[in-house]
């Protein structure tokens, strides 16, 4: 089939790259010309293209920050053909669904995405054409949602290695705020602590591990942060709980519920691994 | 030389098969006969022996649990021979280094020690001759240590293939509420909010990053934060703090606060990294 890309990021660059690996020929555009020329370099997309010709494939692959995801729909719904199927990779799935359902009410052909993948660098530079094995790929189609739309997206995340996973987009917001928002938090939270310290150099393989994703790009997490505001505060607040139950059990030399504390997570993993 | 182990766990079961790796003869001891046979079986020590016996070793390196190093010392000293030279592996060394200063302060031949490698798992039979290559091991002799006593243990951990480094044990203690105790706490976290999700299979790789160290031996770190309550509420709290300030932003609409966030998150991992 012939795939469009709008946006030749990390993600768009990665989704381009296995796709020509797959034998589909790939159109891509993006609105920074040094994405775009990297792309082609690197083998992301066939050709550059505009928007409309772009909307002219059979599937358009939108992945671009959270907060252009509506403002790229809006370009590209009115242009593209009727049977052109559109889908996303926002890591917030509720927004984008309100705004088609909204802005766009009789689109039966937009499926909403996200593949469960990244890296801590971005740009096409980085792209890879096996970013999304073994990942899952989130899909919320809406009820009126044609089921041949649907399945077209799936054979390509299929074909990239990924497996497609149907999810309510709620559900889908509550768990990437707990998997992946609240870890990034984390880890941007001791990064920016450790560089307090004199001696850096005193690291262990924990420090690496939690530390990985805690500079990625400021641009990209502030927009997702925003974008899944509702659940991540939720998410945040309970972590803020359980910080100052530890702390105040260790300044009240309540050693149970420190030990209390540990054993939870233990009993937590244990489950996690069955 | 002749090394004595006292508590042969992953740690002191990781030492002595370093070391035997590096042909000295080393004697064990472990309260627990299941980890003396593990350890004798997987080739960490020579012989097994009683702790009397373990004291008249060249240098013993006492790698028992934090809560149980005072006791230890307090069975060791009085037996050891006046040259024999005895280091600990606590990850906390303020408490330490206060406990020898009160019960032994003639003691001029006890060095302070942590070697700043681990694993998530605990026991001999994880142990590895290759867990202290390329880790720093802290040392924290007193002003009044024997020169000759520092080199001897300086000389064994480089023979593991760590890096030996002098630190004052407050300083010490800072680094490891940051740049450990902190990140295990942050595991803990992330690990039991994970267990209350019903797709716990959606989780990418900053999860599984974020949360290797989520469960490990209860026994073991509620030890290691109650001995470091001190600098480790202080760190628990200013995380409380970045946790609290990003969910108001967040609330509050406040797009700046969120953005800066993850920009001072940014500029902090460059910093690491130059």
């Amino acid at each position: 089939v012939t795939v469009g890309i709008v946006g030749l990021g990390l993600i768009g660059g990665s989704i381009g790259l296995s796709l020509r690996h797959a034998r589909h020929t790939v159109l891509g555009f993006d609105t920074l010309a040094a994405h775009g020329q990297t792309a082609i370099n690197r083998g992301c997309a066939d050709s550059l293209a505009s928007v409309e010709e772009v909307a002219q494939a059979d599937v358009v692959f939108v992945s671009v920050p959270p907060l252009s995801v509506g403002p790229m729909l809006e370009a590209l719904l009115p242009v593209k053909r009727p049977e052109t199927v559109v889908t996303d990779c926002a890591s917030v799935k509720s927004e984008v669904l309100k705004w088609v359902s909204e802005h766009a009410p009789g689109e039966r052909r937009f499926v909403g995405g996200h593949p469960m993948a990244g890296h801590e660098k971005s740009g096409p530079a980085f792209a890879s054409a096996w970013m999304f094995r073994n990942a899952r790929w989130i899909l919320t189609p809406a009820k009126n949602t044609d089921k041949d739309a649907i399945k077209l997206v799936e054979g390509l995340v299929k074909e990239m290695g990924a497996t497609p996973v149907r999810i309510d987009p709620q559900v889908h917001d509550r768990h990437v705020a707990i998997l992946s928002h609240l870890p990034h938090a984390l880890a941007a939270i001791l990064v920016e602590m450790g560089a307090e310290l004199e001696r850096a150099d005193l690291v262990g393989g924990s420090w690496r591990d939690l530390t990985r994703v805690g500079g990625v790009d400021p641009e990209l997490w502030s927009q997702i942060a925003i974008g899944n505001k509702v659940e991540l505060s939720k998410v945040l607040q309970q972590a803020e709980g359980r910080l100052r139950e530890l702390r105040v059990a260790l300044e009240q030399e309540d050693d149970k519920a420190v030990r209390s504390f540990f054993d939870s997570a233990r009993a937590a993993k244990g489950k996690h691994e069955t």
